[in-house]
């Protein structure tokens, strides 16, 4: 499809803009949004700016929704075709990181079904791209979730996220956090996606995000051969406004289920 | 002092030998140690031969601790020179990691006394350097620990570590994992110390880690403003065997140590 040479291309152009502010990162003025650990900074909103022209620009007629100013409003029904943004996905990790835990993300979704999407990280200089049906690439190499069958095997990247949603998340992954045989906490969402999907990590699991935080990385889970689902085991919408998901390497997506089970 | 140059020269040297073989990590055989999640790589045993045989050149008279093979018992009184080696602190990072959280570790205590230590992150290129009473540099540049003051506004990073400790780390960590702004888990200690030494994390805690984890890591954050206790605020004896550390920017490790209290 023609869609993902320009999915590389933006996310390339736009991530030599991040790697150059990352250097300079701790002279950005800096927004807080809905609490104090929720951070924008200039770099978001420019990398949106950038990647919102050149979407309306070679695709004039579609839909956009994205993190910040103005497209964030999901569409009532799914749009004909639609492009999922996250400028920085990990904004947390950007000012504060030492390791550059963070990545643009970008997806094309058509009637509801993600057709397309990519992840870049300008430090790493990694890039992910998945086409539906047309399996995953790390850096042009196709990527492959693991075979770990067993918990005590597993490395799992918990995202405790920001105040809102810490609760749940402790109570959901108490007994993963026993269980698991390594466990990270990266707190990005397409650290967790593209992490699973190239077999680095086994599972991810988060609460609080939003459709443009992991359209891409649903599609680069799915077709390295992962699982994403919602907690409770439902297929993920993305225009249904839950935060919540499951992202294993599928040969223990069940067992996690059951282990991620709000009591009683 | 002229051991700061040594530590710095081989630390480059072993490192761009890391660096190579990180490239080919996929290959290498690899041994489990006291479990499952205990990896051992010739990676790690090649690095310590290294820094082995150059600190016996260099100083012949002085006496190793190291984690591999023949150096890993402590000795019964503090000894005058003794070299603390940690060939690769975070192997599980450096054999699976998507983001290669993991470094060389390389301390002198004389008299138990630690006077000068340096960590080399290899794929990064960074090196973190401190000498007793003279600071702490990264990459040549002073470090100094943040001045946050909140629990709401830092970044602990909680080391869950293996199966063995882990139901004491949840324990002790329960509280904290409530209150801080933002959750970390990087598992190894290189970059807990590292990262609280720099202002990039305000928190780490671990169980289960020998004196050659942390001894470099104790000067760079101690040289950086911060503070580094055990879990119940006595003082970092490296030679008492004990397994605990909390490491911290120091305006906050009074707040921390009533919070990771045991109950009753």
């Amino acid at each position: 499809m023609s869609e993902l040479p320009f999915i590389e291309d933006i996310l390339k152009k736009t991530g030599e803009y991040v790697r150059t502010h990352y250097v300079n990162r701790r002279l950005l003025p800096v927004h807080s949004k809905s609490h104090a650990n929720d951070f924008l900074t200039e770099v978001d909103i420019n990398v949106q700016k950038q990647l919102v022209a050149e979407i309306q620009k070679t695709f004039p007629g579609d839909s956009i929704l994205a993190e910040e100013s103005g497209f964030s409003a999901y569409p009532d029904k799914p749009p004909g075709r639609c492009w999922a943004i996250d400028p920085i996905d990990g904004t947390q990790n950007f000012l504060r990181g030492l390791f550059p835990a963070f990545g643009i993300s970008l997806a094309l979704i058509e009637g509801g079904v993600i057709a397309a999407g990519g992840v870049f990280m300008p430090i790493q200089g990694d890039i992910f791209l998945a086409a539906a049906g047309k399996g995953a690439t790390k850096n042009d190499k196709p990527t492959r979730v693991t075979g770990t069958a067993e918990l005590t095997l597993a490395r799992i990247d918990i995202d405790f996220n920001g105040p809102v949603n810490r609760e749940e998340m402790i109570t959901r992954s108490s007994r993963l956090l026993r269980a698991a045989g390594q466990i990270r906490s990266h707190a990005c969402s397409v650290v967790g996606f593209c992490s699973v999907a190239s077999g680095e990590q086994d599972i991810y699991m988060v609460l609080g995000i939003n459709a443009w935080d992991i359209a891409a990385g649903v599609i680069l889970v799915t077709e390295s051969g992962g699982t994403v689902t919602r907690f409770d085991g439902s297929p993920v919408n993305l225009f249904d406004s839950r935060k919540d998901v499951l992202v294993s390497n599928g040969a223990m997506h069940g067992l996690c289920l059951e282990e991620i089970k709000l009591p009683g």
